[in-house]
């Protein structure tokens, strides 16, 4: 089973990656708000385990940091280094983007693979997959009191949900000389850099006028 | 055991009933906030199956939509419905209102049921039909940023606790013309729907006027 | 095995105390919001059992107050107290910040020393301390939409994590007249107690001048 020797490496590999540039993402909402280096070490590492500790819980199997705290660690750590060097870290924005994708890319698929598995369908792994990559961001949104990750139009989730997409067709294929983690990984890559560097997002639900003001709403019959 | 049969039957039924109603409740903050397709399936999902997920979690019983993924899809394809139809929806607030009644009355219950059948005493039952019913309400609206559910002084959660009462009540007397699920969901779909009818709400905590100040507490005499 | 039987009396006793400590401040959470007593009582639950709700989903071991709802039952009863007696308790802050320290103190310990005892390793269980100390105040913060615990400066994740490495290290080293449980206690609340008494807090992240405004950002040579 050659993917999954992949995975047994990819794996912890890609959980660590995205800790730490996740961690990133969260350590600097902690710089912008003037936190203290515990409100660094909190939102890192909410924001760098969060989402596999969420995929972990409903997938009922031990979260991944209480088995190997090499993760934890690892937030720990990023989150004083960022302490340390924010001023450095925060002009550099364009760079923790594409490191934050570097980090979004595998962590997807990796929690695709954990989903697939663990014995789930394909679309509860997809769900696994963006809960993976997503739910850290959304938990250090909500606590830095940002706007939510969720709420902005940009494309992130999308590129994890194609990603996602991708590697369990390309899994159910098992075509013998594509590797589908390989593809799954490009795919999100891909589809978040290009968004990234072209500025990419998906149209927003646009309000028709008539119906734009709050009180309109329950008279209108159609 | 004619109960378990009928739970058997009305907890997938119930859990999907209110899983869409709960999608378009979320799907709806979607709208207001102008996001993605993404965006409205994220809170679709959060609101659809949220309070369901925390209760199997907290049970320490397989996550429903884990075991079977069609409540997730039900939520999915209310979110691309939603996106295409919110002008119609909105428009229909009242409507909206009465859906979601009809989907938190079995679901809360359903809920209660669930806490029993795993063996939990009544207070935990009740807490287990209240979280079913309301958690789901709770992520959206946080993760949605608008005023929290328990924040407003609706009669929701007390709807829930009320049918959650009557269905242990009965449940415990087991009567045997009266089926406690019927009274339990009667009761919570009856204090929601007189709630929504004569917008009813429980009186509020009112700071006397000596306290009202934020510096007036810490030299106050009793 | 002295110390699993001292654990044994003080872990439901510090769940406890922490339960009512922190129900006390969810439900004035709910008075400053002007809530109806559900309000309260979810407010109260909320923060009562929160964190050692997550710590025990973390672990993968039966939440607490579903095989024993005692815990439940006093944060419903603290709620409606509280909703009661809420001009006579807010008129008293610092009494109730004291009484939030006594329980953060033994209620850190007892999650510190859970940890340990299902077999994680010194930092998760350090990890698993500060979430039963803090994990329940900040989901108060985000429903009760105050100011998160973790955005202001006290030393309160600062205290509870100062007492948990106290205790794993006392542990550890095993010194026969030493009770690490008693030593980690003392630590949690003398840090907590100072930093009440002399309005303590940590140097927060200061941006420096250049990097100040918001588009400073992105052309920052360095």
């Amino acid at each position: 089973m050659i993917e999954l020797d992949l995975f047994e490496v990819l794996a912890p590999l890609a959980d660590m990656l995205a800790a730490v540039a996740f961690a990133v993402t969260g350590a600097l909402v902690a710089s912008r708000k003037g936190l203290d280096v515990l409100g660094f070490m909190w939102l890192a590492v909410l924001t760098g385990v969060g989402g596999g500790t969420v995929r972990d819980l409903v997938l009922d199997v031990p979260v991944f940091w209480v088995v190997n705290p090499i993760h934890l660690t690892a937030c720990l750590l990023t989150a004083v280094v960022v302490y340390l060097a924010a001023p450095w870290i925060e002009s550099r924005r364009t760079l923790v983007l594409w490191f934050d994708a570097l980090g979004l890319a595998p962590v997807t698929i990796a929690g695709t693979a954990k989903g697939l598995d663990n014995g789930t369908g394909a679309l509860v792994a997809i769900v696994m997959g963006v809960v993976t990559g997503s739910v850290g961001g959304i938990i250090r949104d909500l606590v830095g009191q940002e706007r939510s990750v969720i709420l902005r139009r940009e494309i992130y989730v999308t590129a994890a949900a194609l990603g996602a997409c991708a590697y369990v067709v390309f899994d159910a294929l098992s075509l013998p000389w594509l590797n589908p983690a390989v593809i799954g990984v490009c795919v999100t890559f891909a589809v978040r850099g290009l968004a990234i560097r072209f500025n990419w997002s998906l149209p927003g639900y646009r309000r028709p006028a008539k119906a734009s003001s709050e009180t309109a709403g329950g008279g209108n019959g159609q």
